[in-house]
């Protein structure tokens, strides 16, 4: 038996939308089974008072907990859900639906598409943020590696973390036993939480010789090319998805990535799609405003802006250069970059069909 | 003596900066007495309750008024000024400063950027979006040409209008007179205004054989692939300035255009961008959210958002198009494309330097 | 056996935070059997993307067929649902349960909170707004009261109805039968399936003598005193919930209601205060931005403010005029007010202890 | 000759609208001499990209130039202007405007409303939000006091204070010299400004014993009960107008005030208007959602908004609770209430008519 990654992109009409994905497994295109992972874009605005990441999970955790006949408590352990709020600009609503598959013939001579999953144990409210978090990522990515037969870091392109963040109640959980946070600001945490995980990545991969946790979200010099990280209240472990391509892997389907060092830097896209070649299936993307306040030279005024926050300007703006470049606006572009692809920059990564 | 355009494109810090202009006249850079037209983008939102619109275009005529040593009304008749808010995404605010000079060197023998102002005369309020206002639109934009020079309309890339709106007020009186206008929808006139201005342009240049006003925000099948028009409170006439391409101009500017088909048609721009060759002095363009409710058969959520206008997703979207497509930040793009290119789409000129 | 109506306001962390009702059914406070309608305040815009509402609503219904040990279908047809976004300036997010339970002992001599439900027949898309869903609307409000055992429309203090939309499915399937619905525009049907179910009320109630559909969102002299509507996509009937006083009725709680004549008018929660004494139980209101841009002859800037959706700025109103007089920001306080009180006011009702 | 303090209160149809006071100059209702400050509401965000306030300014300051045939820097000198953006919920935008008049009647035997005006020298950015603020914010109350004849601090009842920001020119500036300021975030600066001014109000009256430095925007126990502080990147100086009663005034006039102990407590209104009787001239107050996240034991959601910041919230609600209670929507509620009043909390001041 050959393992094989499956990936199906399926549009939705709103974040509980479950209908093409219970289509595909009632019509035995899916197993339900063999799905590892989920990342998709939703409605919302992307920032703290978004639900709309909460709902689809929810209801992707009932189709997935009816069509598998197990709790919903169950699907957590299984799948990793990581739904991104926001599309601006022409992003389309849309989920990634990864699968692995055993299949009986043979794995062809090249790489192809190769995913890994790991885990981290659950990370105490003080560690969220500093070392114990970058270095546990660290060593969850390495698993995850050898998990998904990657043979090195040359041929991950994509590495999708789902992270914690500070509650009230996990700071002052903290504070009782007289440990304190890394911040009391819950919102801060999402950023100290993503950029801690960022830094992991870039210390497994070797793309940073060290990562000391007093740099986090303040060294931008210091960053992944690869790493895409997402905060949510609802775990304390960091959850890890490895996308690669690697050999003694089935399946037409190959990633390959590169670094945006702007937000208007299409050529990086145009490298990618030029190296693939053949059919786009799936584009995952990272977006930020420019902390400098300009993008080549010119004054942005993403970061003034008090009716529409940063974030979500920044994906309109990335979702615009990608789909002018791809002809697609079907892309997975999720914001808030720490320590992921260079300041004001984001790592693209695209999976093709060879 | 032969007449020459000059453009300056100038960034801005806010509504209220008119500095580097200030600076230009002061440094004998520009001739007050020469602007004709000033064209640019401000932070506002684009929609009812922008007042950066009016903010920057009062600072303006603050200005031309103590350059000029003439009263503030002088200037509405002298200069053409057209603010459009929202600068979405990474746009950059700024202003194009269109100049008419009197220079004593010969034209060269190739075609150069000409520019041409006219004027209709006040519109009634029942004449909005009507068939007055396309028809003497129509005549006027044809006596505009001639003031350039412009010997047809494929040598016309860009016709940027003024018109105006209806107000409660507008609206009572011509109900005095017995008259009913439009519609009784002050926010829906600025569109039927837009859309009457559009028509009456591509009425002028054969883009049309006819334009009923049956047509007017109705049969988007009738577009012009050069106008952009812009509604405001302040005038009741239509303002008029036709850029395009004509012999006996001097100077080293050219201006080309395109049409985009829909929100990520980047390759309208590269056309452009190939046709030129050359230095890149400004980008006019129009944004709209394809009405279908798609861009290329993938959904689009503008038109279901009640936090962020449709307009604004849609100068967000077409200016990280056209900034991966042309590597700048600092475009015009405006909002409301009624007529204005094909549904979804929209008219794309580039000034530069040969 | 005597009924009794009991009413739990349970406040919520979250759309999705079902852990109050779900400890109160534990505790054995709540019969979940008992549970006849619903209705809350979520964090949503209240608007067109607002999927507050429909988390909310999932993760009730997940919680009472894991309760009841029945499909989650089945709750739809046991429990009316009705949740209201939007919690802006203070409003405080809460779910209002109401139980009809069965009590032995007596009922005492004195008027008590009665409940009613009662359901339309499905309504054809074409129906919508028109004169069968006001017609069938007062039928079956008046088998609501008498459900509720009320004895006439002086004891009648709200009545809560969820009503259906048109979708672009809708519309369409009826333009296959050769039918034209009321409107084309989504949002809009939303207003006339509101208006044309508060005109329903009135007549049932005698508040009006006549409704024909050509006054809906026309004539706003027509209205109910008492009507309290919400349009949703999930339901093709109108759910009624009506609330009253009647004798035969066990328990402590009665309800009071008034009529606030523009959005300021706190005078009119005073009022129903001083009729009912005691403690406050729930507070249930409507608001709407007054249609002639004033309220008391002063400038609003409701409706011309493109940031901010009018229905969301008049909930902040009345949430502060009600929580000045009330002294508690835990009120049910809905928008979108066509025909439900005079045009800038809206009913406003009160459940009390005696 | 005797002084007077009269207010006019005009409606403005939007920031640029002078025409009301032009009216009133040119009727001679108000001599343009007399005005020594404006304060007033427009309808912006009344955050950072707030560009309504300079607008406003900008067209008042046009206004009095040509009025009193000055140059537009003159008028600086001469008119406090304080434009306070967000006129949300209903808030009704408007001006006030502050004459100092000299009458030949003779003073009443009873205190009238008195106002004085003070300024600081200029402050170093790295003085800004800290002793010296605070200090000289002090003693130039104190001074103000005097200047308007009111004999203690209990006859003061509205402190209205203009106090500078730190942009990063002004950072820079500072650090250039080896200066560290209080803060490198711009926005922050706009916070600590505003507390350092409101420290010293409350320590020129009395309210605290003493005001040190590291008590700024973190001990919120410290507050003065009169103090309103906005702040503007228009000047470096504090500007300071006190308002209170004296005997020695001519005229109508009295002022009284109370403070809200939270948003809601509509009490304090009530308790004002009753001392003061008489018909309602103006009212003033400020507004902040409660830092705990609470309202009487209710939880908000305006800390957790990311459409709609909460210091709109905050007016939104504020303006709804005091309109319910004076009945009136042209309010003076402004947002960002550090130590002026207590934390949630805000002081309400109101002239009226004896």
């Amino acid at each position: 038996m050959t393992r094989r990654t499956r990936v199906l992109r399926l549009p939705t009409a709103g974040p509980q939308d479950t209908a093409p994905l219970a289509a595909a497994i009632a019509a035995g295109d899916v197993d339900a089974r063999s799905i590892v992972a989920i990342v998709g874009k939703t409605e919302g605005n992307g920032c703290v008072n978004d639900f709309t990441r909460g709902y689809a999970t929810l209801a992707l955790k009932l189709l997935l907990a009816e069509s598998l006949n197990c709790p919903l408590a169950e699907i957590e352990k299984r799948v990793a859900i990581v739904m991104s709020g926001g599309t601006e600009g022409g992003l389309s609503p849309h989920l990634l639906i990864f699968c692995r598959e055993e299949v009986s013939s043979p794995a062809p001579a090249g790489p192809r598409l190769a995913i890994g999953v790991g885990l981290t144990r659950p990370f105490k409210p003080e560690e969220i943020g500093r070392a114990a978090q970058i270095e546990d990522t660290a060593t969850a990515v390495t698993l995850a590696l050898r998990d998904a037969g990657i043979s090195g870091p040359s041929d991950v392109h994509f590495v999708q973390i789902k992270c914690p963040l500070l509650t009230k109640e996990r700071i002052e959980e903290a504070a009782r036993r007289g440990a304190v946070t890394a911040t009391a600001d819950t919102y801060h945490s999402m950023a100290l939480s993503r950029g801690a995980s960022a830094l992991g990545v870039a210390l497994a991969l070797g793309e940073i010789g060290e990562a000391p946790e007093e740099a986090v979200c303040k060294d931008w010099s210091l960053f992944s090319r690869v790493a895409s990280t997402s905060a949510g209240v609802e775990l304390l472990r960091n959850e890890i998805v490895v996308l690669g391509n690697a050999t003694g892997w089935a399946g037409d389907l190959v990633i390959g990535h590169d670094v945006m060092s702007d937000a208007i830097d299409a050529d990086a896209a145009r490298r990618v799609l030029a190296n693939l070649g053949g059919e786009t299936v799936a584009v995952l993307a990272k977006a930020e405003a420019s902390p400098t306040g300009e993008i080549r030279g010119r004054r942005h005024t993403m970061l003034d802006d008090s009716d529409i926050h940063s974030t979500r300007h920044a994906r309109a703006l990335v979702g615009g250069v990608l789909a002018g470049a791809i002809g697609d606006t079907m892309l997975y572009v999720s914001g808030g970059a720490e320590h992921q692809g260079p300041a004001g920059g984001g790592p693209i990564a695209i999976i093709g069909r060879v």
